[in-house]
């Protein structure tokens, strides 16, 4: 009973707490939604810079945009961290035409897309038959018809998946290992229905990895609505294909990295952070050039407002997720060097759409509970669900070594598998009040773990 | 202590319950999400129909449309509702001309767009000094410079709210009354802020209406960088303005209404509807393009699973909301004729946006939280609020009569006001999947509210 009492005792006071706080985000939201300039530097990073796969030139101009972007809203610092980058290249247009179509010589051109970190067709035309098969099961039960073949899976989304999340969970293997395991059987190169539930036909890229010792066959995603053709025609037919993919040496990248020093905790940091790098194909507007910006945004933010963190935040503009996780693994690599200690980490990586919340990965559940009082701070905001899961890609690496509590933003899904890799992921396509509505969460959020902590 | 016990014992049979219903709710996810055809039909409306001002020979188009798409699914009866329609025309393009500005006769033309029901400037141009207002009570203020002035309302969205609703409900009296209010005090014609935040240059009409006995003065909408120009000079120019608005003798049009029979209580009626018309200017895709296939959809997936509602259901294509409300006024006018009990109303008019809820007004509020327990079972479909205060324009009227509880689908509002009425509110800034999950949460509830009554 005396704690009951002690706790009764306590609650004007968090009440006070809490009204200062509702108070504090609501200004963050106010300065965003008002002075935000998310969008505008979005327009630049898609515009100006454009399409950024690490290791190009364009990769390197968005480094340097990032520097400068970052140095003009006046960090206490910006840190340039090395990092080496793979640095692969599309080499040309992909091309794939079906020839000899019932016999009669029919030929059409389908619209893919060589798969990130392919090797291309060594300037040769690839043309065999192909064989269709609907999923790795039909794979193997088909292996001894594989050799010499063109594979094509047709493994799609399930449109009656409500989170197209889980869709690309249940066909990304596709994408990343259906190369190797049709080259297993004597292939001779891939296609794969684009990894989408889109009605357009824009076929959509993304990375594979080859398998140790298999042969490095061509791979391409084929556009939606090509795919539906060839799956209606299954059988009788060649396909001609081109790709001209390859590996030049890793060049040197940076991640770019602005600092606010802590005043209470500056030796505990609280990382913010997006991928800088994109698909070479389209302008990465929501994937990831959303997260970089909304990660300057709550820099920018917090400086207007003359905010000064009690913990150390890094806002982290990182240099290579799509097709290495070399940003992140450098980070990583770094902190455990420098013996930092990482209480927190949270990333924009799902696109710019409007805020629906977060998703936590905690080994300490108990923690969520915590997390989760705060749910009805971040609500007027969008924050709907505050949940078991999540994270990102580039934050990852910093989890698993030092167990730190990660974090995703979690924008409404329903858009973002038409654009993702796709060369649609432009500008246009991006929202400016679902964009800055989602640094206004990401800065309540951040705001609250650094009051707090975990 | 007995009732406790009585309420302990049904909790298996309510977990029952709910567990049937979830299954039902999923069936019609599954469903509309595999099989629906709202984004096709909404092809049809906005691409082979096009924009149906009420009373257009667009609208009439538009009614047959309906009439057979209804008919295809094969409902109970498929009822023409006749009502009165009002037909105004925009009578050609729109214009206006900055002139004589900073008397150095330099001219540059404005992107306008005369408001709905308002008089053209019968046929000649109005050339006058402007008369710049930042709201009514600057108006008020300086009335006596008003008289032949052209008065510009600058009074704008702000962008701080976080529901862009209340940004609408805070300006839309200057779109509605402005031009009365300025004519009262002698002015020649009104120029009003675009209803939006968007940042395209697109103007935005929507209906006005003349204050009885005032000078009906021709009123135009300005694009919001349009408008920001104007509003950077404020003064020392003109404007000359040429509009050719007219009203047309009513026509008669209808409300399309399919019917399905209830099992158990034939003479209790659901209804489900969104507006047929649209401004003449666009497609009416979000407008209520989005609403109409909402409609059909929940229809075409009652007959699909063979879905036999307990309560009659009417599923009613409103003829004509935008300008005059006639076809709701119809539709409670004939039900009081007919002394037709009607139990539960439900609208989509908010575009085909990810849904996040419903809204409801009901007389007796105890019966917010009867329907707030549906919650969880709509929550894995996007809803995740179930608010009291909603409806729609097409159903308030029913409400007004009847005391009917109305419900409105609340779709993510972000990028409502960046179409709305304005030349982008096309097929193509409308997403399948946020378009058909709309559907699925309108199916669930109207199953809840068929299976349990209110």
């Amino acid at each position: 009973m005396k704690r009951l009492i002690a706790v009764i005792a306590l609650l004007p006071l968090l009440a006070i707490a809490q009204d200062r706080d509702s108070v504090m985000i609501k200004k963050f939201s106010d300065e965003i939604l008002r002075n935000g300039t998310a969008y505008d530097l979005l327009y630049q990073l898609t515009k100006q810079v454009g399409g950024r796969l690490a290791g190009s030139p364009q990769f390197a101009k968005a480094e340097l945009w990032g520097k400068a972007t970052l140095e003009h809203i006046g960090p206490d610092q910006v840190i340039m961290q090395e990092c080496m980058l793979p640095h692969w290249v599309r080499g040309g247009q992909d091309k794939a035409v079906i020839t000899e179509l019932d016999k009669k010589k029919a030929s059409r051109a389908l619209d893919v897309l060589a798969l990130g970190n392919s090797m291309g067709s060594e300037g040769k035309t690839i043309t065999a038959d192909v064989l269709m098969v609907a999923d790795f099961d039909e794979l193997e039960r088909r292996k001894d018809e594989v050799k010499d073949k063109i594979v094509y899976y047709n493994y799609g989304f399930n449109p009656t998946n409500l989170m197209p999340f889980v869709s690309y969970g249940e066909t990304g293997m596709y994408r990343r290992s259906g190369p190797s395991r049709a080259a297993k059987y004597g292939a001779v190169a891939v296609m794969i229905r684009s990894l989408t539930e889109s009605s357009a036909n824009d076929p959509h890229t993304g990375a594979m990895a080859y398998t140790e010792g298999i042969t490095k066959i061509p791979a391409v995603a084929v556009g939606p609505r090509d795919a539906d053709y060839l799956w209606s025609i299954k059988t009788g037919f060649k396909v001609s294909l081109k790709t001209n993919g390859q590996f030049l040496p890793d060049t040197i990248g940076h991640n770019v990295i602005a600092v606010l020093k802590g005043s209470e905790f500056p030796d505990e940091i609280i990382t913010i952070g997006g991928h800088l790098d994109s698909w070479d194909v389209n302008e990465g507007a929501h994937d990831d050039g959303a997260g970089i910006v909304h990660t300057i945004e709550v820099l920018r933010a917090m400086k207007a407002l003359g905010y000064k963190p009690k913990h150390t935040i890094h806002f982290v503009l990182f240099a290579n997720e799509e097709n290495g996780l070399r940003g992140g693994s450098k980070y990583a690599e770094q902190a455990k060097a420098n013996n930092e200690k990482h209480i927190f980490a949270l990333e924009s990586d799902e696109g710019g759409f409007t805020p629906r919340g977060f998703g936590f990965s905690f080994k300490d559940k108990s923690k969520l509970v915590k997390v989760q009082n705060w749910l009805p701070l971040l609500r007027p905001y969008g924050t709907d669900r505050m949940i078991d899961g999540g994270g990102g890609a580039d934050i990852g690496p910093l989890a698993a070594a030092f167990g730190t509590p990660m974090c995703g933003l979690i924008p409404d899904p329903q858009r973002y598998f038409d654009l993702h890799h796709a060369r649609s992921d432009v500008f246009e396509n991006v929202n400016k009040r679902e964009l800055l509505l989602g640094a206004v969460n990401m800065a309540g959020l951040i705001y609250l773990v650094d009051q707090y902590g975990l």
